[in-house]
C-alpha cells in the first residue's frame, strides 16, 4: 500500500536537518500536516519538550494509532495532541512557530496552513517526487512564503577498519525532497 | 590558518543528525571539546534550553571569544558554559548525557572524556579525514564504547523552476565524518 | 549566453559511461545531434576509428566551428562528419549502429531519429533539466523504445596523503541526466 | 570467498571513466594486472579492437577461466591474451601504451609495471579501501608517476514517471577508489 510505505521514509538525516533548520526549541508550538508513524512528531515532540507542543494531523485512522504508540512508548505524548481530521477541514489554533507536512497533495492546503502561522515563521514540506516540489514551490510563492529552498539529503555508512576502511556497499539513494520557506511576516507585506 | 579553517566545517546536515541522534532535549546536560566558533554549541544549547547546560571547552582564547559572541548574539549565552582550558587537563563535572568532539586529536582525550559521561551516554566525533576516524574508532572500542559508527552526510540543492527544475551545478562534497557511540554502561560491563 | 554553457556540461564521468554503455567500438557509424564545443564528438570518434564514422549535427556556426578545431587538434577529424543543418530538417544516411543527443528539445526530433537507427541499436539523450527527461521518456516510450532507463552520474576526487586522506572540499553536484533506450529491432515489433 | 567478491566490483560508471581517461582506442597495447571475470578487460578489448591487444595477468585459475569464457561469448578474444602467471614474476612485452590495475596489494608489482609502460603512458589501479589508495599513491610518486589523482564515481537511477518522476529508492555507495597516474617520459626525467 502506498501509504503505508511513506510512512517510514523520513529518515533521520531529513528529520535532523529539519529540526535545525525550523529552530525548534523547547516552547515552541509547531503544526504538522500528515504524522504518518510520528517519527517526525517524535523528534519535534522531543524538541519543543516541555514547554511546547506539537498539534499533529492524520487522517488515516491506522497511522495515528501507530503514531500514538509510537509517541507513548517514547515518553512524550504529553506534548503532542493528534487531530484525527483532514487539515482541509480545519486547523485549530493560530500564531504556529513553525509547520512541518508530509503528505502526498500539500499545495491545497497551504492557503489554511499559512493563517495558522506567525508571521516569519519556517515551513517545511517533504515530497518524495520532483512534480510536487514543482507544485509545492510554485504556490508558497502565489501565497506569500519567502526564502523558497528545496535540499535533498544523503547519508553514507564508512566502514572503518584500520587497515580497510571503505563505505558501505549499499546506500539509500533516495528518500525525499524539503521545501524550505518562511512565511511573509506583516512588516514584509 | 588551518585552526580558522576548521571552525567553519560544521554544517547543519551534520548538526541536525548529531542533535538528533545523540537525543538532546531539554534538560541533557552536555559535554562539548572544541567550542570552534559555536555553530554546535549553538545548537546544542537551543536543544537543551531551558533546564539543561552545554560544557564546551576551547583552549583557543580566538575562538573562544568568537563562539561568546555568537551565543550572545542568538540569545543562548545562559545555556553554556565557555571553559578556556584543553580538555586533556580536566573536565569539570560528571555524569553527562552526551558528548560532542570536533578536535583534530581527539584520541588522547576520550579515557579523560568517558569518565565524566553517564553510563548509556552516547557520544559523536567530528573529523575530517580517514585517518583521523580509524584512530578515533579504535580508541573508542578499547575503552568500552559500543554502537561505534561513522557515516558522512551530503545535502544538494534543487533549483526548482517549473519547467526547468535541476540540481544546483556546485555542492559541498566533504565537510568531515561523524563517529557516533555509546558509552558501555554499568549493566553491560 | 544559454548555449555557450551548454557546451561545458558534459563531462568525463557522463562521456565515459556513454561511450561504454552504446558498446561504441572500431567501425561503428555513430549518429549525434547537437555537437555543441565536440566533448562527446571527440570521444565517440576515439571509439569509432578507424574503420567507424561519427555523423554530428549543429546548425549554429560558431559551435561548428569550436568543434571542427578541437576535433582536428586531437587529430580525429578524419573520423568525423559536422553537419552544418538542423537535424529536423533531414539526417542522411541509415542503419546508424547508436544515437546520441545533446540538445535542449530532443523529442521533436527523436521519429527522425528513430528511422535513421537500425534495428536493436542504444540511444542516449542528455539533458540537465527534470522536464526534459520526462518529455524524452514519454515520446521514447510512444515511438518504440525500449529499456528505457535514466541515470545521473557523480565522480568525487578524494585528495590521498598519507596520514590525512580526505574527499576534497567542493564536487560538481550536477551536469545533466542520461536517458538511455533501444530502438526495438523488427523481431520486436 | 574475498576473491570471487572481487571480482564483481567494478562497474560500467568506473569502467567507462577508466576507458575515457586512459584514451583507449584502436591500436592501443594495454597491460592489464587482475583480470578478476574480465569485465574491464571485456571492455578494454572493445576500446582498443581491430589492431590493439589487451595482455592481462590473472594468476587465479578459477577467475581466468571464467574471464576466458566471459570474453569468447563477447567475441573479442582474438584481443586478448590472458596470462594465468603473477605479474610480480615478470611482465612479457614493452612500451604498452597504458596500464590498468585491480589486484588487492598494487605497490609491489608498481615497478615491474612501470618498466612494462611506455613513457606518457596512462595508468590506473582500483582499489576498495582507503588504505590501498595511500599506499598506491605513496608508491606511484616515489617511482616516478606525475599528474595522481584519485576519484570514487557515483551512479543514481531516476525513476522517470510523468507527474511522478523521483530517483531509485536504493542506489550502490561504494565500489572502489580509482587513482590515475602517468609515467614520466624521458624528456621529464
Amino acid at each position: 500500500m502506498h501509504t503505508a510505505r511513506r510512512t517510514q521514509i523520513m529518515y533521520p538525516k531529513d528529520i535532523g536537518l529539519i529540526i535545525l533548520k525550523l529552530s525548534l526549541t523547547s516552547g515552541c508550538k509547531v503544526l504538522e500536516i500528515g504524522t504518518g508513524s510520528g517519527a517526525m512528531t517524535l523528534a519535534a515532540a522531543t524538541a519543543v519538550r516541555t514547554s511546547g507542543h506539537v498539534h499533529t494531523y492524520e487522517a488515516r485512522e491506522e497511522f495515528a494509532e501507530i503514531a500514538s504508540r509510537n509517541l507513548k512508548r517514547a515518553g512524550v505524548s504529553e506534548y503532542v495532541t493528534i487531530h484525527g481530521t483532514n487539515a482541509m477541514d480545519g486547523i485549530i489554533g493560530e500564531e504556529y512557530d513553525a509547520a512541518i507536512m508530509d503528505v502526498g497533495d500539500p499545495w491545497p492546503i497551504l492557503p489554511i496552513l499559512r493563517r495558522a502561522l506567525a508571521g516569519g515563521a519556517p515551513f517545511v514540506s517533504f515530497s518524495p517526487t520532483v512534480n510536487q516540489i514543482e507544485k509545492t514551490v510554485e504556490t508558497l510563492a502565489q501565497i506569500g512564503f519567502k526564502n523558497i529552498q528545496t535540499f535533498e539529503s544523503f547519508i553514507r555508512e564508512i566502514r572503518v577498519d584500520t587497515g580497510k576502511t571503505r563505505p558501505a556497499t549499499m546506500m539509500v539513494g533516495h528518500t525525499g525532497y524539503m521545501t524550505f520557506a518562511q512565511k511573509v511576516s506583516r512588516d514584509d507585506d
